[in-house]
């Protein structure tokens, strides 16, 4: 974990973050552009572009770590940063046709501090641009017609696969009454790992690296984003509602199955008794919305007490150092391997 | 059109279905194999696998046009049958793909005979194993890793497109009083000309067939689809009941705005004055449900007599001449280009 050199690291992240966002954003809105009339409209509101009247907006485009990465992807092929831009916009098409579909799947009706797209434009319209956004990742890469691009479009169809089952699993799992740590471990695998893991090793397919390079590059990106994960399991616990944009207690309020409760729920001893006791006499009422914050606040404190948030706190440190053991079997440009490095070190240390 | 050797026709195209049903159910079913539980069983019971209880069924697997096209393609460009297999399978994933979420988006609770998958298993497994098939479609083609199987992927990635814009299409002419013919056959050329002209050149493809011959192979086929769906369309109002498994009067029912609608209502003269006034009125009543069988059999008569029928009846012969002229320019071992005649045929004479 990084303790010095903070103030460097952050501006070198947010650079390079700026840099993805930069090269990605345009080819991205060209790809829109080709959706015929309503989705290419609806896939802007989604993206923040325009809002629900449909006047230009300057819309929360969220982190852009994926097409930084991307873009990274490419250079430890020993390619220009360019080569790996379709990668960055296929992989950001893929990751938004499934924030489509999950939110609609999921009932969620917020997404980036505004209204999701089936709240405002109807569930037909987030299936159908969905869609599009799905097929459009496959068009942005097979357009290319070589024969790396091939091999990119299966590495993003592999990861795609992979999503959909962590949000078939998302959706079993919301109907039992316990889930195991493995268990929530695959499903965030799936869910955030496998399309962190196509970013990171997608631009260097396009710039002419070997499968084990890639092989190489996805393990980083895969263990990055189950650290990714759960950190952004304590923040939807423990985060300060300022800078996450969520309410307090966000993730306790929507029942959702993180790391730290199923750890919590895992552990031995009197904090995780009553803690399973609790969550289980809750799902029987089902009345959150009736909850006070202290209420929230203390079942946030058994899970704490329970052992949960420390032991999340220690697998997203665990995930981090195996995703940076991964990148030492590869050759790369040293610079590429110091950002690589402070990518990940950013994404642990996050408040937001 | 075909009148002399009716029955030889339809033994040959009987054989041509039965043979790429053959060849492509064992590879479909073990890609669908492939898929985490419970989308497994979800797709068995779209395909009539299994019935809702989870039992093996002999479903109604469809006419199997699509799978036929995806062989004969293969021997178009002087492969074996086998080399378009993939092809068969991608593209029956992705016409299945389309019927569950379209099925959604619609609202229709009936498919082949049988209860549609959201209405069996709810809104979010229609998507979700709506999604998959799609992924899985691209999966089956690009982990072939040849240079043609990215160019076959490319090809059904623009089909999806096309059959994601007339869904589109679809459901924003439903909420408008007029739709004219050209936008009528705009939609239909989405919707059924596209994936039938990817079917017919797919296999070509993967047998290693340039450009121009799988364009060619491509026009048939959309033109094929054109017909196909100008067929569909007079079924859908003057059909037999017992040979398409279809309630009386089915289009009718749904205030589809098929071709012999949209061209009756295009035409001059009383009968299309009095049928443009008799659906406006009933699109703003909006009781089908309490219609009878006469006031169903009287709309229908006004189609005809305002010369609709007829239309479409026309609209399907030319579409297949279109189509059998697009063979000429393409060289094709001789059973290949009847076989392709007989299945162009077989399209405009059927019955259900």
């Amino acid at each position: 974990m990084p303790t010095a050199d903070a103030d460097r690291d952050t501006t070198d992240v947010a650079a390079l973050l700026e840099r993805g966002r930069t090269l990605a954003t345009p080819v991205l809105k060209a790809a829109i552009e080709r959706l015929a009339p309503p989705m290419d409209t609806v896939a802007a509101y989604h993206f923040g572009w325009i809002d629900a009247a449909g006047h230009p907006a300057e819309g929360d485009g969220g982190k852009a770590v994926r097409p930084a990465l991307a873009l990274l992807s490419a250079e430890a092929a020993g390619a220009a940063p360019e080569a790996g831009v379709p990668g960055a916009v296929a992989v950001e098409l893929v990751h938004n046709f499934s924030l489509l579909h999950d939110d609609l799947m999921d009932g969620d009706e917020q997404r980036r501090h505004r209204d999701t797209v089936w709240k405002v434009h109807g569930p037909a319209q987030a299936i159908l641009v969905g869609d599009a956004l799905f097929a459009l990742a496959n068009e942005i890469l097979l357009e290319l017609g070589t024969l790396e691009a091939g091999r990119a479009a299966r590495r993003l169809t592999t990861a795609s696969r992979a999503l959909i089952d962590g949000q078939a699993q998302d959706i079993s799992y919301e109907h039992r009454e316990r889930v195991s740590v493995e268990e929530c471990l695959e499903m965030e695998g799936n869910k955030t790992g496998a399309l962190l893991a196509c970013a990171v090793s997608i631009g260097a397919v396009l710039g002419g690296a070997d499968d084990r390079t890639a092989d190489a590059l996805e393990r980083y990106g895969y263990h990055l984003g189950l650290a990714f994960q759960a950190v952004d399991d304590l923040l939807g616990i423990w985060g300060d509602p300022e800078a996450t944009g969520k309410q307090t207690w966000s993730d306790l309020r929507q029942r959702k199955k993180s790391l730290p409760v199923v750890a919590a729920l895992a552990a031995e001893g009197p904090a995780a008794e009553r803690l399973g006791s609790l969550l289980a006499a809750d799902a029987k009422a089902n009345d959150f919305e009736n909850f006070s914050e202290d209420e929230f606040a203390a079942r946030a404190a058994l899970i704490e007490e329970a052992g949960g948030r420390a032991w999340t706190e220690a697998e997203a440190r665990r995930q981090h150092t195996v995703a940076i053991e991964a990148l030492s079997g590869v050759g790369m440009p040293d610079h590429v391997r110091e950002q690589l490095t402070a990518l990940a070190d950013f994404v642990v240390v996050r408040k937001r």
